[in-house]
């Protein structure tokens, strides 16, 4: 049974032949048509959210995962606007979710009709592209060309886009099969990289005394990888790597704030390096970036396919292409060159991660034991997704286990769907995933657990701190007399949602039953599991302020 | 204890200029100095709610009750969009609400710095105005004037506006007083209403047949009430008032759908008006706009202070002013007609009237039994919210009790912020507020429970009918194959929110436990109460339906 109108199965064909497979759907009439179709087709699966906020992160982890276009369907009205955070954290990360809305046509629209608002555009400012389409025979040729490029842009430039589809009524209507439509066989657009000059790049590459490569968020890749190696041999280059860059390297220098986070003036300039090479998505690390701005490298190149980031107000040169492929050919044309620059850092890297084991046997349950008894229980192979804000800066401290995938939404670094971004991921990928969320992250979208496609391997384990504990460590909210607004106490648990949502429920208080709990965590259930770990919030932030004096 | 910022200081006293008293806080780090400022204001009373969906719509529930503007404060990024739904409301149902987002100063944006989006005129569509502010002791008047300008239209136009505040750091220094700031004398704007022929009008309507008002949401009014008198006196007027309309008289027609739901053509010529007078908000009833759209009148005139509302496609006449200003003056000029037109209407209402109670004096425990119950135990002078969808439906085929107040978010009709906006209804109210809610819209928008300021006695009737019963009602869904995807069945219950938001909690799940636990359930106690009532859900349709048939 498909939709008898032309303009939904358009819709329709236009997505299964640019090889979308999944459509998360929310509720809805005005969609009718889409969802008949959709949930018809043979080659395309479709899954139920029912808050259109939750089910745009959710398909966002889907998408991560897959690394190709997600769709999401709703009706039409205020429903729409509900995806607003999730698609401008696709805009931000470089995510292709294709956000198909249901409209009423134009004449209904600010004339006192129901669930009617202004859909056209009304995503413009985060939005690689948006396709309103009318419902006309007559507007046949302009419908498809919009539909192509929108998914052409989602496919290629790796990012949102919105296709507006107005049905006017009766919305039920079937027929038995779909029409054939022929979009134009659109080549994906290559991109023009002939302008880099590479010798140039290298003269001043091989003549440079100090060279970084600090590394945002990356899709785990095996090539890009390799590639590193070259560097990581080089005792003139510092490689930078967050914890969401998925690129390990002995040689690297992961926990980023471990290393900087208390160094002096001297010890900036030491490191300040003459050539900074970026790739990768989002930087963590709030030092880094003070670092960079303040002790800027003569040169900043920015590599990426799609934008330039000019992150520390010095970027002199954009390369726009891909880093495997920028990577591959500079290679060949540099030379490495002796230096104390590398083992210098190296070995204050290594000093600090002594103290930092040093210092973590010695402290009593908190937010920042658990974390290391959290990461140290994942097993080897999986795929770790962090919530967004104390959680992922406590991860920066960390020496990840190399065999992990890590993921965290920090397009927009919102924590309105983390939750959602994690089930997405997990139910898109074959490995388990290990979901890592403060408290207030976990309930701002506890709606996410309102999903029936949660793989049973799926496991939270929520820190719960009683509030966002990160008001407490940045400087500033604990000097006023605001801090409730700030870090928001209270006294929620998980414990009926999981029971409401089918998971499996432990919790946990103290250091030992923190390590009881993770032994069997991981193992096969019937359900997914969350555990609990209650922290002390009026100690967590002293362990912490505690920590960066004594590893110095 | 103030903010040191001038430009923060600017926007607090503007705020308490402009009469605003009541600001909802979302936590974050980028608007602490408005957050310390504010709570720290004399006259300003602040509240925190962590999800910033639910902060938007409860604001918009206390703004609806006050009928003047009420603020809301969140943190930059995607934060701000999850306001957009509310918004939206706000935009359609004319309800002041300020957006106020702290932002990262312009230089940020867009150079990969965390939690940062476009703010700038985000909701550009949806929006009355949007006040970009700039830091800088240069830019002082022309924030002024941004500033004023936004408030004022809140005030005088009655709508959303949205402030961006950007901040540079450092955000957390205080000073000991507020500076004062003269903000220029602005007069709330006067409409001209010269221009409306009064004369012509009621000459006009003195020589037309059959005459017609049809009376969208209201918010309680005794003078525009006593105005109506005259109408409803007048053989030759028939006075359609909608549930949300707060206005009741005995020679209106409460019920639309009660009465028009099965006319035939014959019967639909009969009713056809001569003269249709719209005002007040959005009309709920499907119906009546079909009816009215297929059987124009020869003249439909909409009376509102704002806006021109076309809903049935024939407007002749857009009368710019408030309605008691125009039924003040052309009460005094126009005639009473002798006519059957509404007698004879009227009798038909009260033949539907004895059916509809014959009827339910018979059927067995479902949505619509459990409708009767719920609103014949609603004791008076109460303030009743309703939600989306199916309920506002069901409570339309309902005379209700005319202490009633009566609210539903109908500018986008979305299920999205129902609850949040009851609870700031009831928090901004001293009447006792009852909720009833359908259980997709409850657990859609469950994160309004975590609320501090929910007052003991506020109750929620929730009617859980395990899915979206709307799609079982609407013809449609239930011809498809895709059912699930547009009733999206479930097997929540609100028992274990209620356990974790501290709501006391029954259920019933047959006539006589409904009638049972509505016993004392109005009682004062110590916490809030939800009753739950489960209904059959493959039942609940056929009972409906039926009843149309019963009472034609």
């Amino acid at each position: 049974m498909y939709p008898k109108k032309e303009l939904a199965q358009l819709v329709i064909s236009a997505c299964h032949q640019f090889n979308i497979d999944t459509v998360v759907i929310s509720p809805g009439s005005r969609n009718a048509p889409l969802t008949i179709g959709f949930s018809n087709h043979p080659e395309i699966e479709t899954l139920s959210v029912v808050d259109e906020r939750c089910a745009a992160f959710f398909a966002l982890g889907i998408a991560q995962q897959k690394q190709k276009p997600v769709a999401v369907l709703c009706t039409s009205g205020s429903a729409l606007l509900n995806y607003y955070p999730a698609i401008a954290e696709a805009f931000y990360s470089d995510i292709p979710l294709v956000v198909i809305s249901a409209d009423r046509p134009k004449h209904l629209i600010d004339i006192g009709d129901g669930q009617t608002i202004r859909q056209e555009n009304v995503f413009e400012k985060h939005i690689l592209f948006s396709a309103n389409l009318i419902e006309n025979p007559k507007f046949k040729t302009r419908n498809s060309q919009l539909i192509g490029e929108a998914l052409q842009l989602a496919t290629s430039q790796k990012g949102p886009v919105h296709i507006n589809v107005p049905f006017d009524e009766p919305l039920y209507e079937t027929v038995d099969k779909l029409k054939e439509f022929h979009f134009p066989n659109i080549s994906m657009s290559s991109l023009d990289n002939a302008n880099i000059d590479y010798q140039k790049l290298a003269n001043i590459w091989n003549n440079a005394e100090k060279k970084m490569l600090v590394i945002g968020v990356n899709y785990p890749d095996a090539e890009l990888h390799s590639l590193m190696d070259l560097y990581s041999e080089d005792d003139s280059v510092l490689i930078f790597t967050e914890t969401t860059s998925n690129l390990y390297h002995d040689k690297a220098i992961n926990a980023i704030d471990q290393l900087i986070f208390s160094l002096d003036d001297d010890e900036f300039t030491a490191l300040q390096p003459d050539i900074l090479i970026t790739f990768g998505g989002m930087i963590v690390s709030k030092r880094i970036k003070r670092f960079l701005r303040d002790y800027q490298p003569k040169h900043h190149w920015n590599i990426d396919e799609k934008k330039a980031t000019n992150t520390f107000f010095c970027l002199s040169e954009f390369i726009q292409t891909k880093p495997v492929d920028f990577f591959s050919k500079f290679n060949k044309i540099i030379n490495k060159k002796e230096s104390d620059y590398q083992p210098k850092w190296l070995k204050i890297r290594d000093y600090r991660r002594i103290k930092h084991a040093e210092y973590l046997s010695q402290i009593k349950h908190s937010d920042f034991k658990v974390f290391e008894q959290a990461l140290q229980s994942i097993p080897n192979h999986c795929q770790l997704q962090i919530s967004n804000s104390a959680i992922i800066r406590y991860a920066q401290l960390f020496t990840l286990k190399n065999t992990l995938n890590v993921f965290c939404n920090r397009g927009t670094s919102g924590i309105d769907g983390s939750t959602s971004t994690a089930i997405g991921a997990a139910f898109a990928n074959e490995k388990q995933t290990v979901f890592i969320t403060g408290d207030l992250s976990f309930f701002y979208d506890s709606n996410a657990l309102w999903n029936t496609n949660i793989p049973n391997n799926f496991r939270i384990i929520l820190i719960n701190n009683s509030g966002g504990g990160i008001f407490k460590i940045i400087p500033g909210p604990s000097t006023t007399d605001a801090l409730k607004y700030f870090e928001t106490p209270h006294c929620l648990t998980a414990e009926q949602f999981s029971k409401m949502y089918g998971f499996e429920y432990q919790k946990a208080y103290s250091t030992n039953t923190v390590s009881e709990a993770l032994k069997d965590f991981y193992t096969a259930s019937n359900q997914p599991k969350i555990l609990e770990i209650f922290t002390p919030s009026l100690e967590n932030d002293i362990v912490l302020k505690d920590y960066f004096k004594y590893i110095k």
